[in-house]
């Protein structure tokens, strides 16, 4: 017989089927034994007989292969229950568990979820920030397939073009000199450049920050894309706009039974974000919050209280801040006046989940933006190469999926994101 | 005006469009010049004035942006051309070509051809090896979604278990020892093992191998999967047919222009791919070729008269090879009788692009495998630790994605796969 799903089972009434998974719960009585089986759907009560003598003492955990009949049956977890014919314990644990994960909440600090990630993700309520998660790359991936970008997978090892020389991880490369990559900018931009157009990544990338937040992670993973044939940095809000308008509609169809398992609600959709210049930020700052910016900058405190600001006189959670200052962005990026750059962030509930451009494309603009910025042009000599051969105007951005992923979800820190945290003290599991 | 693809300009036959792009070719005329316009779907002819003084002179694959009007018109590229009403040169190339890409034929060096990749990739028969692919990731993707795995994004720095010590990149995280992983192996049991039952990652991963082969990269694409209930290998086997099945018919369906551009038709499907126990391999191998094969393994040489014979005897470009040593097998994999493993390879065309096995799944089993091969338990602790509280029967196998793409295409070198290549020479571009 083969095996079935336990979401499965509704369809199968009084039939016999198989189902296998991990003994989630456990409740002996006088005459027969609840078994709560869980799978990768689920779970299910099946009903023991109480001559089956190993289910008393068994570990919790354990993998079992069930063989019954489905019947009627109302309880916590379906209207049906699985009357037991056979039952097989396949795999037993050796220990206890030293996490209790059968609870329906999961209470344990972050640590403890950390270090036992097997386990805390076997919950739902840690499974389904994966699941959604997921749902979140499928659905940026499909969006930018059908705008015409392409796939790209660019070097994770490079020796050139470290744009901040101290934030990087060092890697013997036989016997030479290279680092980790800290984004994937220059061969995005370079992949435009070779005629894709529009190109994307979802990559891991590292960052040897020392600073250790719940806003930062050591190895991200970024959400890229670049395309060429812009007017300017305009276009490339309108495609991320209609791109998480996207995302959220598919999470609003796809992603309601996660959302619940986390008691939250689907996000709404909001058509149009909010889009103000730096300097009007500036002032709103000032004006209302008595908060001075020195730069054309947003630091951490900035970012909350202007999306707070928008929360209110708005009623939305996103909000572009367009026309960073050029002393605050890379040499690669567009000017825009004397002290402005064709460039914006996106806001969503008062963090950056986005930096974006346009980015230089004439070859003696990019020289002279090198020279101002006193970086050594021959550190980066095959990125500038490429720029003497036919450029199109382009610009690109680049969200962080774990920040992106925890503001929607109102997660307090990006570790719950990622499978395996890598930062400053965490390298296990 | 909005700009039109190239591909989409017979919908638009006198009509007035806008279109951008490069210039392909330049052929000046007595009172008009042709102009080959080039964007990332194709080429068109432009038929220019003469009053254009500088299309004259202008560098090969400067970026123009065309205003002109839609008429028939046979020539190489397409049944229409366009008739300019307005030019505009967008960015003047600064240098001549150093490779001529504007042939039919681009005929360089391997070297030269990854030396200048954003140019080499404007040529069709290079830019199609990527958009296949890309479509091979996209079908592997659907296929497995479909089948209810969970895509995984797991670490690329650890610090634990290095399968063989010497053949890895080591990084300085924070001062502390760490490497680059050189698969998603313990991860993606790991995930299995947390509940996901079944999951895949299309990751980069590393290995600091010395030796430089036509079919080796130091970085590289990994295609894995894990899938719990398993019975044994011949479930992964069972689902590794079918996903080529449908990544080979949907190349059938949507990748006959790039084939094309190749010089290549599509390839067939197989159904079913013929499945031999490395006994009756060593069989085959002494007595047709007199080749003696001292292991239970195949060498280059073996998987290559292999593949020989297999063409012959069953018409197949396909094979599965079982039961390979445990001698030559890593710790995790499910031991088989004495001496041999549930594990496979699977041969395509005489090369290697799949290895796969059932795994260990009893905690105490694990240990006693970790121990036969002289393994320290404790530098793999958080792997087997996980082991201890409920394990599924399981197993998965890893595709090596650049060489499953050079076989497809009979490509004669990986790197031709790669966009930007990293082996023991190569870190720029």
């Amino acid at each position: 017989m083969e095996r079935i799903l336990t979401n499965k089972l509704e369809n199968k009434m009084n039939e016999d089927v198989l189902i296998k998974g991990w003994i989630h719960r456990i409740k002996v009585m006088k005459n027969i034994s609840f078994l709560i089986l869980r799978d990768r759907e689920g779970l299910v009560q099946c009903v023991v007989d109480k001559d089956v003598e190993w289910i008393k003492h068994v570990r919790l955990e354990s993998i079992v292969s069930v063989m019954g009949v489905v019947k009627e049956g109302k309880n916590k977890y379906k209207n049906l229950e699985v009357e037991v014919k056979e039952i097989e314990l396949v795999n037993e644990a050796v220990e206890e568990l030293p996490i209790e994960i059968n609870k329906d909440k999961l209470d344990i600090s972050l640590d403890t979820m950390l270090n036992n990630r097997m386990l805390s993700l076997r919950h739902e309520s840690k499974k389904e920030i994966i699941r959604i998660g997921n749902l979140i790359l499928k659905s940026f991936r499909d969006f930018l397939i059908e705008q015409g970008f392409t796939e790209i997978i660019t070097p994770k090892i490079v020796c050139e073009g470290a744009e901040g020389g101290t934030e990087v991880f060092k890697v013997d490369y036989f016997g030479k000199k290279a680092y980790l990559a800290q984004s994937p900018q220059f061969y995005k931009q370079m992949m435009v450049i070779s005629g894709f157009e529009r190109v994307f990544e979802i990559g891991t990338f590292f960052r040897a920050e020392e600073h250790d937040t719940k806003r930062h992670l050591n190895q991200f993973v970024s959400l890229d894309l670049e395309m060429a044939f812009i007017e300017d940095e305009n276009d490339l809000m309108n495609l991320e706009e209609k791109m998480l308008n996207y995302i959220f509609d598919v999470l609003g169809k796809e992603a309601v039974k996660g959302f619940e398992a986390l008691g939250l609600e689907t996000p709404k959709i909001e058509t149009r974000f909010p889009r103000l210049d730096m300097e009007e930020v500036k002032d709103i700052l000032k004006r209302k919050y008595n908060k001075e910016l020195l730069e054309k900058d947003l630091d951490t405190e900035a970012e909350k209280l202007l999306g707070r600001y928008i929360k209110e006189k708005y009623k939305s959670d996103f909000v572009f801040v367009t026309n960073y200052g050029k002393k605050k962005r890379p040499m690669y990026t567009m000017p825009k006046g004397e002290s402005g750059t064709h460039s914006f962030d996106l806001i969503y509930k008062g963090t950056e989940i986005t930096s974006g451009a346009q980015r230089i494309h004439d070859y003696n603009m990019l020289l002279q933006s090198f020279k101002e910025k006193n970086l050594d042009a021959s550190s980066f000599e095959s990125y500038i190469n490429s720029f003497k051969y036919g450029v199109p105007p382009h610009g690109g951005l680049a969200i962080g999926f774990e920040r992106l992923v925890a503001q929607i979800l109102d997660l307090d820190n990006v570790r719950e994101v990622t499978l395996f945290t890598r930062d400053k003290n965490r390298m296990i599991p």
